[in-house]
């Protein structure tokens, strides 16, 4: 039987302002990428949003970043590998803070914004950031971005490592996703976004833009919780995916 | 035999800013507080401070403070109990990211500038961060001002509590250290400092500005080492108490 | 005639998180207290908050803060008056930099939060903050509580000085504001509401909860733009206030 | 006869955080670059900073920077240009707003760290902090990298722009520097670099590090006060350049 994870991104309130429709996407999904307060988040953000996720039984992720709040995280920064290092030592430390008030440990760690997209692409950032999440236990499981430099990072080091896709962005013939600053790169239809989903999960593989079928693994889809709109979707393709008789589960339960 | 422990503040540099005397003062010190960001510190800095701590075997301790980066934490804030409580396990969580790379657990909390002073006075602060210490494990050792409502809190909870006393500042009649807007809050005179700790490590008391003597327990003695002075200061105290038999140790060895 | 100003924050949102009503509540206010990037505002917002209120034809205010972002510039802090002085210079200097842009000399400035709540009652603060407002051009009117510390420093330096009431506030014997941990401090029914502000505006007084008349000046007042209702409040006050003859125009204008 | 003006970074500091030397320096450099707030100086240091400036007949220029603290502004960040423009109008109007306490005007921006790379290669960003600079005043003079995407930029605008030349780098037979990731990115011995800067001043040429005489244009040296040699090579390079009739003033001084 067929498995797959759904993560989405929680707890990117911050202070005073809310962002995010965490109650219910919290029924759908069974992973969560909690802001650790460099892009997102503060203390008593991430308290109230690890107790929902641990009372929903949602699987307690790390979402590192930038430091970077005006910017959401989603400006690159040329930081060191070493400094990512050991911004990810302490974020996901400060995350396991709270989780440990409930006897959790954290599941996963899924870099943020620009930190993951540049650690796709960039072998060193890659590196530095596996062995952050490594060092910080062994057992923590690595999202990254399909069969990118990150993921890579992650299988050289023993790291589980949970291949992400995308049910609304197309992929590039390299299995890439396509630039956001290209017209086509955003799936629009719910039904194409569906099918693309189907034939990841069940077929381990995608149609890229020029109609090549490129080989993808599938372990977690990337969702979204911050609009009603999206969290219709996401029980769309829970439904869709169950009734293709697909399990939804957190990477790392089988 | 006595024993007593004597704790310094560490890791208070900031990316490009750097403070401090580290590598001499651990020598002679038992116990370190490390700044978690929120005042000073940035996760590079403490991990090369606990990779320094471990180095010496000097006892890793966190030292939250609230978030105010331009006031080093010295500007009193009028956060709630709750807000108070998610920062300390933020911060403990953030620098235990740091001491396990080395295998290590924290062994003590130790709120830092306004965050310590208004615990020692607060009791619905005081009780908000000692949870907070006990949350994150019952095993660390809570530091506060000495019969304070930090160590009252603390001690009701059942945690060991640190009993910090001062060999530079003056005491009340009542146990409370003389305000540093009076001009006698400070002992400039370096014998009589070292008469005041002996007196307080040895014989569990202190004499007030008034002449009082007041019982006062020590558990430890707060040092600085932020210059190459209070260095040398350091290692005269170190020395004075060693040649009264005292043994010093971090707390909670015996 | 009579003649009232009414103001309102405005510019509250932060990098990706977006506050407030900002285009309909433009219609009926006529100054604008801009959020100046220590509590809230991001020099974007700040930006595009100006347009808009040069657009409408709203004046521009500064609404300086303590440097708070997590905890929205509502949690006093023990900064010096010196320190309070240089924050509120910078902060209307920041302003006055996006105000330029449309030939636009700043209005007044309104602190905010928690820094006009201590500085409605602390004489030091008061005086350092109406000092900076001087300072940075001796035109600049200061918003202030009515019968406030505030508004008695900006008088004592010559400063054209607004007495700020509240619509949905009740009053002490004292001319004070009832405190919000009281279960009175809020006025819940519009028509008591707009009772209140025709007795300030009109008639200099507000009765208090003791139902003690008792003498108020009112040149603005204090309204919200946050949320549907409130915008639909204020169209309400500045329909009963033209109602009763009362001209609604920024302070300073006649 | 020739004239050329040294600036200086200054006001570097940042709440207990002290760096720099800047009474002494203030004695040989004609322009200082102060920090804004965003990778150094706070409200505190920049009100100190710009009376000091004052005090020495300094011009006043403003540094802008990336917000960074942890970073001190070094690091790129892949910021908008309207978000760059954004950040620059409030660093400039911040410190305008200290300027005037003095009656004074601001006299130049100079970006500063990541931001004053990038935009000595990035047409486009700048553009956005040229036209930022014209926005805030067009009497603002512009300092960039001598022939760089920035002084063009600059000079489209009919801004008055300062070519920045080094004492202490070498250069690329294109009138670049070099990278300070080569081994001869730096000139060590104080009489080659006093040479490099005669031969600058007077007869506007560089000679590259492959012998090739430069044409290159040089109104301001960047100098540094941030040591005591460093200060005593700026004193040097004063002497060196008197001794050969330059003139050393703030540029748009004749």
């Amino acid at each position: 039987m067929k498995t797959i994870d759904l993560n989405c991104d929680l707890g990117e309130s911050f202070g005073r302002y809310e962002l995010g429709e965490q109650d219910e996407i919290l029924q759908y999904v069974t992973s969560a990428n909690i802001a650790c307060g460099f892009h997102a988040g503060d203390p008593t953000v991430m308290r109230k949003t690890v107790e929902k996720a641990v009372e929903y039984g949602v699987k307690i992720g790390a979402h590192p970043s930038f430091p970077d709040l005006v910017g959401f995280g989603r400006r690159e920064m040329a930081v060191s590998p070493q400094e990512a290092y050991d911004m990810v030592i302490y974020q996901i430390g400060a995350l396991q803070g709270f989780a440990q008030l409930h006897g959790e440990l954290i599941h996963h760690v899924k870099p943020h914004g620009a930190m993951y997209n540049m650690a796709a692409k960039n072998e060193e950032l890659a590196q530095a950031i596996a062995q952050a999440v490594y060092d910080s236990s062994p057992t923590l499981i690595l999202y990254g971005l399909a069969n990118s430099e990150l993921t890579r990072a992650g299988e050289a080091l023993g790291l589980t490592v949970a291949h992400e896709v995308f049910a609304d962005r197309t992929y590039q013939p390299d299995g890439t996703l396509t630039s956001r600053t290209l017209s086509n790169a955003m799936i629009i239809e719910e039904e194409i976004a569906l099918q693309q989903i189907e034939q990841m999960v069940l077929r381990g593989s995608v149609t890229a833009v020029d109609q090549t079928v490129v080989p993808l693994e599938a372990h977690t889809i990337c969702v979204h919780g911050d609009t009603v709109q999206a969290v219709h979707f996401v029980k769309k393709i829970a439904q869709h995916l169950t009734n293709k008789e697909v399990k939804i589960e957190p990477v790392g339960s089988s």
